[in-house]
């Protein structure tokens, strides 16, 4: 058969707002808090993840803070509250698909930091755009969840390239979806050789220990860095 | 409680390139082609639907061709080919978030659709931007999957806003996860009184028959009006 027809429809159009990411990143590093950038598709789970990361860490005496950024509604900030002690703030993207660092920036200008060890940004639910945006993040996560399926590292590469960790989650629901976890993992760091990959399940907690001990290991190498707190 | 502190970061943009997307869809109005633009989240499952769709169409004698819009790889395209009679294109974005008009054009034009009855777009995996995006198809569908969560249709309003069908797919997958059909279509048609929705497995074909017969009845309205074929 003859190779299939690919055409380039436009020319690759990287955004350059990594200078503006920095000197957030440089702001928040003299504050001492460590922030998390968490990106996925609408509904691989970043909001339960969040929910049982922030009681881990809340449980070891981090402060956390979380901004949710959604094109709408505020259920996400709801449950976060709910669910935990951290402080939310929601944040809308006027339509936008993807937070930038000026408009992260402004979340944080106006949510307050000062008090947090720990900020998570909850982005919005997307694997294309937020890839492309350095929002000041000292950690970038990445969830991709197992009915979304193992051929994501060959659709949305750049996610997976810019990712320093990716959560493969609701491992708990692969009796009923043909996921091959090896290939997904093969194929992500084949994107991306240096990615930290755990598999876990944020509804039921499997997997959840080496994740939660990964990132507190990296908080803490943050604060000896910085000498907070 | 107080309630949730929301920011509005960003004033909404909406792309106005209405005028380029009511060109194109007249000229394929012109050629008598059917032109369906399908949007989803990443692993929604929108090539499963369009395989078996396809099947259904080329069984009832319709000429079909599919353009498959991704950030990178083929995919998808390969997948139709292997599995359908459709004529396919894969279409590289560039790393851009969605389709619009004018990219669309460029597809159409190099992949010629002339002999065909019906077109689909497959559209890069996302839910917010390509609703945006009017690229000149005569319907709009989109697919949400069961693991993807009920409340969809709060956080991505726009998307549900302006899809004329909505098929909430994987609903084989339903007893793993706790999803509330009722709910997610009252908010969806919160969103859009005018949608007309089906429950469906495209991997199983439970429910198939009510979105092919719905289709088939779209694209004979269609023919009739542009006396075609």
């Amino acid at each position: 058969m003859d190779p299939i027809t690919i055409l380039e429809t436009r020319e690759r159009i990287l955004a350059e707002q990594n200078a503006d990411g920095d000197k957030l990143r440089g702001e928040l590093t003299g504050k001492g808090v460590f922030f998390v950038n968490v990106m996925a598709s609408p509904g691989a789970g970043k909001t339960t993840l969040l929910v049982r990361t922030i009681r881990a860490l809340t449980e070891q005496g981090y402060r956390v803070g979380v901004m949710e950024a959604d094109v709408d509604s505020a259920v996400d900030a709801e449950t976060v509250r709910r669910e935990t002690q951290a402080r939310v703030i929601q944040l809308h993207t006027g339509g936008s698909c993807h937070m930038d660092a000026d408009m992260t920036a402004r979340g944080i200008d106006r949510f307050g930091v000062e008090d947090l060890d720990v900020l998570f940004l909850e982005n919005v639910g997307n694997l294309v755009c937020p890839a492309e945006f350095d929002v000041g993040a000292h950690l970038k996560v990445m969830l991709l969840s197992v009915p979304e399926g193992d051929d994501k590292p060959l659709k949305y590469p750049l996610m997976f390239e810019v990712s320093d960790i990716l959560l493969i989650n609701k491992i708990d629901t692969a009796p009923v979806f043909d996921f091959d976890f090896a290939a997904c993992e093969e194929r992500a760091r084949k994107r991306n050789p240096e990615m930290e990959i755990h598999r876990l399940s944020a509804l039921t907690g499997d997997g959840f220990d080496s994740w939660v001990a990964a990132l507190t290991d990296r908080i803490r190498a943050f604060q000896a860095e910085t000498a907070h707190p």
